[in-house]
């Protein structure tokens, strides 16, 4: 069985790697040996012993028909999705790591693969080398799935994690990150929640069975979070951690990605540093959760190898999940959503007056509290009426708003 | 696609109800309709609705080929491995929850299931709802791995948590795990490691890919896990679980399940009650972990209707892992296993002479500790290495031996 490879970058290199290396055991999973027979790559790469696979011209792909099974690592939109669809349009299954692609065009891209009957496999889009995708949409169907709560982001947990350990301010724990290779240099589809956002659309995607796009989904990333933030949280029993969050409903779901103070006792607390962990509650199951490290060449690469496995296995057929489109989103708006929030707010403001505003809410301290400075923890609510709630606030800013779970 | 069920007990009824409740649901996922057409069972359910589905007699089922999926949900060796064979060889899908039969009988019953080119699921075996065999046989294809450690019995957690958190004696947890129906009125097959003995078989086996039996495999309980043990262990920063461990080795691969010292920062550690968690090591994706109710009647009934849906998809393929059968046993046997122990000793027992025999040990201390008591934690040795020093030990008695993991 014929396989190409598209893009050589970090997950590139690691797939012809483990396809090349471990030709043997690969061979007696998939049932027939998976030959590597073309990279595409516009840069050059001399020194490698494999080099004769390169090309820079893609027809060369696309127009083999002896090539059955594509794998897409290059990253980006453009051209991976007009290169993606075109492999599937002329027969090929494809497997892919790029969740932005996915999380854009993952409706469509489907709906190519099972018209041709072939497979649109992307396990290592979501949670690098950690098992989520399959065993949500083989393992868990005969539940109705209820919740997915995520850790989908390895640098923004290391810097949080830095950040409630060492009582770092963000900025000096992102500039670690950066030394350590876990950001890189301009770092804001991590900081700012977008690759969650991406990954979180696509779990919900495959929750709901519609097509959620990240545009109608509200992200927010941790740039805002203090290191007096992760004080006040930590008096109180809790740690702060970037979390997706998609909370199935009837018609429209609860999508979205911001920063939430976890309460110490639950699962997702002790997931720390670049480790990854979706919590997913089902009907029938309860909770169960996935775990391990999110990203990575190797566990990546591990990922789109095992999806490059399973696809030869079962040639000619369609084993891919799917979702529909939507036209009207499924997304529920944001001042419809409902969660907890905890405020921190700064200047002359009375309990009733708080109280009177947000309801009844639990108060809390921290070491070293400027006399000026409260903190609080409303019930849960709509995020429209915690707005309002903002908007009639007087003689007083707010300095911190983030949600927290139960 | 009709579906018979051997079985009407606690997770034979919950796969009626699944099957008969969700009917619309897992035809789309499944691409046709499952339709629960028989139910074996001796006994009589003259109150259910679907009473008309009931037959004692197996050759209804056996015979019948329009039925092409059977699930078995009997529980115990016989007759339920005669007659899931006996519907392998008729070429019917069989999905079960019994651990007990695949632990026994597996390679036998996948090679007659590979050789009908049907398959032979059982996801729920280990784990109950938990997503594990298909993630391990799937998703870590590309892996070679390297160790599974695994908290896999419910009952035994439950109490080994109620020991730690309420310092309680075993035998006061157990009455209370047989209050709230955790535990069975004879718990011995819980208690006594028989169960996690059985799931950790059937983990070593597919990542192995030879039958491991249970006969071959070292089981030990927790019955003589004491509240001193607990309370040396805790105030070393360690909890107490019942270990199911798999390291996989070249030719033969340790495995067995005896309690073990958790260090409180290890992702064991925080799985507690009734949870289970199978924690796996690959060599490309490092550590990875699932986790969730690992009993119960919906959850293992979920994973029992999530395989069946797996094998409606594609009928007349052999989806199913196999692992070989295998004469010699590869399991290596216990002297040559190597773990590090704890030790707890009464009597006039002097350092230099533990060490003398031990090697370097690290001392441990508790409250209320007697006089003539001591604990130590040895480096990792050789199992028949350790029982060697035990009998040159004179002049203290060895109360308790645990192992424990780094």
């Amino acid at each position: 069985m014929k396989v190409a490879l598209m893009g050589h970058g970090v997950v590139g290199s690691g797939v012809a790697e483990i396809l090349l290396e471990k030709k043997e055991s690969l061979a007696e999973k998939a049932g027939s040996l998976l030959e590597l027979v073309k990279i595409l790559d516009l840069r050059d790469f001399p020194q490698l012993s494999y080099q004769e696979l390169f090309t820079k011209d893609f027809s060369e792909i696309e127009s083999d028909d002896s090539i059955s099974i594509v794998v897409e690592a290059m990253g980006g939109l453009h051209p991976a999705y007009e290169y993606v669809k075109s492999c599937l349009e002329k027969g090929k299954s494809v497997v892919t790591s790029n969740k932005e692609l996915v999380a854009e065009k993952g409706a469509e891209l489907l709906a190519v693969a099972k018209e041709k009957n072939v497979n649109f496999f992307f396990e290592a889009s979501v949670g690098g080398g950690i098992p989520v995708i399959r065993p949500m949409h083989l393992c868990l169907a005969a539940n109705e799935l209820k919740t997915v709560y995520g850790i989908l982001n390895g640098t923004t947990n290391f810097i949080l994690t830095k950040m409630i350990r060492e009582q770092m301010s963000f900025e000096k724990a992102l500039s670690i990150a950066q030394e350590l290779g876990y950001a890189e240099k301009d770092p804001t589809a991590d900081v700012e929640g977008i690759d969650a956002c991406r990954k979180i659309c696509i779990l919900a995607s495959i929750a709901c069975k519609k097509h959620i796009y990240p545009k109608d989904v509200y992200a927010e990333g941790i740039t805002k979070i203090t290191a007096e933030d992760v004080a006040y949280a930590s008096a109180a029993g809790y740690v702060v951690k970037l979390i997706g969050q998609a909370k199935l409903g009837k018609e429209q779901h609860q999508v979205m990605v911001t920063p939430a103070l976890v309460p110490v006792d639950h699962q997702l607390s002790g997931v720390d540093d670049v480790f990854n962990a979706v919590l997913i509650e089902g009907d029938c199951t309860g909770d169960v959760m996935f775990y391990g490290k999110g990203a990575g060449k190797m566990p990546t690469a591990s990922a789109v190898v095992a999806d490059v496995v399973h696809a030869a296995k079962m040639p000619g057929t369609s084993l891919s999940l799917t979702w529909e489109d939507s036209t009207a989103s499924v997304a529920l708006p944001l001042t419809s959503c409902e969660n907890s929030f905890y405020y921190r707010l700064q200047g002359s403001v009375k309990p009733e007056t708080v109280e009177q505003l947000w309801g009844e809410v639990v108060w809390l301290t921290r070491k070293d509290q400027p006399a000026n400075e409260v903190a609080f923890m409303t019930a849960c609510m709509k995020e429209g009426e915690a707005v309002k709630a903002e908007k009639q606030l007087q003689d007083a800013v707010i300095l911190s708003k983030i949600r927290y779970l139960d």
